[in-house]
C-alpha cells in the first residue's frame, strides 16, 4: 500500500497510527502542504479533493482519514481497533468524531492560512483561536473518557479514538496550549509515547520531515 | 427513541433523514441553539459536549452525527445506507467525511459566531467564508459523484452520502451561493426533493422551525 501523507498532518498521523497498530506496511508518497503539493494534476486525478491522507492499494484509492480508518477495519481486523458492540462502537466513533469534526477542522493548516489572510490575523490571534475549539473539545472528551476510559480512550485497548486524540494533542502542544486542564488526556499520551505503533507514527519520525 | 435536534442544524438533518429512510419512528426534543439551550445542566448531563444532535435509545445515548448514523446502519441494517463491498463503502464513507470534516465544521452556527465576534465579519463576510470552504468541496464531490454516482451520490439508492448532501446543500442555499456549477449535486438534490424520507426531515418542516 501506498499512504499519500504529510509529516504534520494530523489526519495522516491518524493513519500512520493505524497502519502500525495492524501491523502494515506501507510506502510513503509524501506531499509537502507548504509547497501545495497535494494540488498538482498527477495526485488531483487519484484525489479529486487534492488533500492529504489518502490510502492507495492497488487500483484502490481510498480517501478521507475517517473513510481509510473504517476501511483498514474493515479489511484488516486484527487487532480490533473498535469494541464489538454496537453501542460500544459508537462511543468510539462518537470520541473520534468529536476530534474529527468539531476540533481538527477548525485548526488545520488551511484554515489558518485563511484567518491569515482574510483576517489579518497574527500568531497569537491564531493560537487564541484554535485554542478556542480545542479547550471545550478536550473538555467534553475528558468527560467522555470518566465514562467510557482506561489505560485508552475506551477501555484499555488502543481504538481508533486514541488514533484521533494523539494527533490532536501534538497539534495543541503547537498551538502553546497548557495541556493541565485534561490529566486524563495526558495520561493517554503518556501510555501512547511508550507504545511503538504510535510512537513510530509521530511526525518528528517521518522521512519527509523538517530536519 | 428520542432525537436530540434543532431543525436547521444540518448534523441533526442528516440523521432525521437516515432515521426516515429506515423507517424508524422518533420523539423529538428540540434544543434550540439560538438560545443555548444545548447546554442546559440536564442535556449536558447526557452529552458533556452540549452539542446537537443525539440520539438516545433507553438508557443509551450516542453522540455525533457520524456515530449515530454507523450506529443505524448496524442496529437497523435494513435498509442498507452503505453498501456491501468494503471498497465502495469507503467511496460513499469519504464523500460523506469530505462534508462531514471538511466543509460543515466550517459554516456551522458557532463558527460564524466565532467570526463575527473575534473579526467583526459582516454578513457578506461571513457568506463568503461559508462559500469558501462550500465550493471546492462542492468540485471534488461533483468528481467524485461523476465516478461513483447514479441517481444519488453512490449508485442509484440512497446512502449515508447523500445524508450528507442534502444537508449540505440546503446550508449552501443559505449563504446565498449559486449553486449551478455543481449539476450533478443539484440533480442529485431534485431527487431527493421528491423522495418522502427527505422531504419530511427538511428543516422547515420540523414541529421546532420557525413559523
Amino acid at each position: 500500500m501506498i499512504l499519500h501523507g504529510y509529516w504534520r498532518s494530523g489526519a495522516s498521523y491518524r493513519v500512520r497510527i493505524a497502519l502500525n497498530l495492524k501491523g502494515l506496511g506501507y510506502d510513503l508518497s509524501a506531499h509537502d502542504l507548504r509547497k501545495g503539493e497535494q494540488k498538482t494534476a498527477d495526485y488531483l486525478a487519484l484525489n479529486p479533493q487534492g488533500m492529504v491522507p489518502a490510502l492507495q492499494d492497488g487500483d484502490l484509492i481510498v480517501t478521507q482519514s475517517p473513510a481509510i480508518l473504517e476501511w483498514l477495519e474493515e479489511t484488516h481486523p486484527d487487532p480490533a481497533l473498535l469494541p464489538t458492540a454496537a453501542n460500544e462502537r459508537a462511543a468510539v466513533r462518537a470520541m473520534a468524531a468529536l476530534i474529527g469534526c468539531d476540533i481538527h477542522p477548525l485548526n488545520n493548516l488551511r484554515v489558518l492560512k485563511a484567518l491569515r489572510s482574510n483576517f489579518d490575523a497574527d500568531q497569537a490571534t491564531v493560537d487564541a483561536w484554535a485554542a478556542g475549539w480545542i479547550a471545550p473539545g478536550f473538555d467534553a472528551l475528558e468527560a467522555l473518557i470518566v465514562r467510557h476510559g482506561g489505560a485508552w480512550c475506551f477501555g484499555d485497548a488502543p481504538t481508533l479514538a486514541d488514533c484521533y486524540l494523539i494527533p490532536q494533542l501534538y497539534s495543541a502542544r503547537r498551538f502553546n496550549m497548557d495541556l493541565s486542564p485534561w490529566p486524563r488526556l495526558l495520561a493517554i499520551e503518556a501510555t501512547a509515547q511508550a507504545h511503538p505503533a504510535f510512537a513510530s507514527a509521530h511526525p518528528d519520525r517521518q522521512p519527509d520531515a523538517d530536519a
